[in-house]
């Protein structure tokens, strides 16, 4: 059996309570012989500013693009509000995304039937939702320069942000698209302001090529991204696949995940190209939702984004399908015997804290 | 009685129709000798294109700088779709905005009650929602320059956007919000991605130094921009006003409009700045729905947004709260009688064209 290397980033708030139960299960499938994990663990965040004065430490560093996968907690909070720029907590998780080129971020928005109800959608809207939101995520607005903020005089500064993409940073998200499209629904709908912006341009003739030339099977729409952030909350149901830049990323699937009343469950994946010659690609895999520092240290926190997460890993890391399945199904168990934590608390369901959500995922397993 | 000069752009699509219907209104304001407006037509968009190969012709730019308020209907169509990208329909519009320095785009996202059902989201979260966007509409990456796309040889294109804030446009902008959050419950949410862009940094810091200095009373709140949205979905009556930058407003103001149920119903102003001798400002009023090229020559399209865009040229140009609010509550009349053009058609309902609609309204006055 192969060893895979892990890096553990729990980061701050919550993500060493829900990393922990993470940790429980990887623990269980090493003693029970069914895979074979190394771990190690790094600070990533405010957690690595108050050790070190950095976001992530260059220790830290070598040791992610050693692994074979990070698994990451979540980063920020108030208590860093004032840091400077360059060492803010998400520094280190946009430092991660960049050096190890983790160009495709997976996001599913995935609505659990039994958790429908708390949506602020209706329940035909949301019930059955399954959709994959592919953000390209090493490119654009987050990245491009110049970046900065000049003193003007008078009292007058200027910030500028530049939105930079090239050719092959659109084909090869497209491809990430188009091939997961074929997998599941085979629909991909890319969205940009092509009426505004030139990368909008860009964007949306080099998804036509690559449909053209790669993927004519696979059907392609193209929407602009403010109608497209519409037709989600309208009637998200008539999505398959999302493919889209950086920002509109950000802010669509952030969307989608509360469309579906289930933030607290939502995974996401974010990897890096597939080498040639060692047939495997850096990935990093966290939850959607963030560090609540609100909530943190009292147990209350929801642990199954993050075991959904690794759950990603087994699937899209270590080939690993029945396994992911097996924990999904375990997760859907669970949630179906009315067990639940404080965010998806509703009537008739019996209260969990973080542990006991994790326990009951792993006896389930 | 003063005359006021009324620049009519129908544009594209169903701009036509639901124009007839604010022609009507102001017709008869005229006759009944409520109000003096001079009309006069021009073209824009797709029509312009036609007409003259640009999307607005010098000519009707100069009537536009002429006039007192633009009334705007809609622009743009899969008829232009091949056009090039400096007289596409859009372009238009955003030179409007930009000559006409038409910063402060507001957005009211309001549920009619009798249309509560038409959203996707539960009633309980919708049922009375009266929030205002404040957009920026002339800085950010809409203007900013570089915006370009260059070949770089062996097949590959490099597309660059800029996005570009001084810290007077985030002021005035600012100011615009705080002062209507007091005429509304005196709550300001600014949202921006400070975490990742440096606009956001200085939008965030002078957004604070106005509230302080200026608007004390006001209370301020910040967001990120993508958890901003997320909660908009989650329980959009905890807004008041939201102030944000032209993209992010671009998508959360359509995201707002789209959760009321209401988008046929929406209006929107754009205005400038007073002047300080004439006490005057550039003002264009749109629906925030667009051309629907799909039920465009119908009557089938819904004239209330085009009305309701009127009826804020009354309030914010001409000084005539009252008679804005005459227009407002005998479209809320029309609604309450059950009379639906087809997008807000329900069980139950007396089916309208957009004419009839416009009559109805009319009659209520
Ligand atoms: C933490 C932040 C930098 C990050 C982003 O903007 O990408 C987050 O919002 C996300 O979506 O992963
Ligand atoms: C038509 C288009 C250029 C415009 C924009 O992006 O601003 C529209 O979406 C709007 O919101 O008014």
């Amino acid at each position: 059996m192969a060893t895979h290397k892990l890096l553990l980033l729990p980061g701050d708030g919550i993500g060493p309570e829900v990393m922990g139960e993470v940790k429980r299960l990887i623990d269980w499938l090493n003693s029970a012989g069914i895979a074979k994990f190394e771990t190690d663990t790094g600070l990533v965040g405010g957690s690595a500013y108050d050790a070190h004065k950095v976001s992530i430490s260059e220790g830290d560093m070598a040791k992610a693009l050693a692994a074979d996968a990070i698994i990451f907690g979540a980063v920020g909070g108030p208590k860093w509000d004032a840091v400077p720029y360059e060492v803010r907590p998400e520094a280190g998780l946009l430092r991660l995304r960049k050096d190890l080129a983790l160009f495709a971020n997976l996001r599913p928005a995935v609505c659990y039937p039994a958790l429908a109800d708390a949506s602020s959608l209706k329940r035909e809207a949301v019930e059955g939702l399954d959709i994959m939101i592919v953000r390209e995520l090493t490119g654009g607005v987050y990245f491009g320069e110049p970046k900065t903020i000049t003193d003007l005089g008078n009292g007058q500064k200027r910030a500028i942000d530049t939105q930079v993409y090239d050719t092959y940073e659109i084909e090869r998200i497209g491809r990430v698209a188009f091939e997961l499209a074929r997998k599941r629904k085979n629909k991909v709908t890319s969205m940009e302001k092509r009426n505004v912006m030139k990368s909008g341009v860009l964007w949306n003739e080099v998804m036509t090529q690559v449909h053209k030339r790669e993927y004519p099977d696979v059907t392609l729409e193209h929407q602009l991204a403010d109608s497209g952030g519409m037709m989600l909350v309208k009637w998200p149901k008539q999505f398959d696949v999302i493919v889209t830049d950086n920002l509109f990323g950000d802010m669509l699937s952030d969307i989608a995940a509360m469309l579906t009343g289930s933030l607290g469950m939502l995974p996401s994946a974010s990897l890096g190209e597939v080498d040639v010659k060692t047939k495997k690609r850096k990935a990093l895999y966290e939850p959607v939702h963030g560090s609540a520092p609100d909530i943190a240290g009292k147990g209350l926190a929801n642990p199954i984004a993050m075991i959904s997460s690794f759950g990603m890993a087994l699937r899209y890391s270590f080939d690993m399908g029945d396994l992911a399945d097996k924990v999904d199904a375990a997760i859907a168990a669970v949630l179906a015997s009315g067990l639940r934590t404080a965010d998806i608390k509703s009537e008739g369901t019996t209260a969990a804290s973080t542990t006991q959500m994790g326990e009951a995922i792993l006896k389930e397993l």
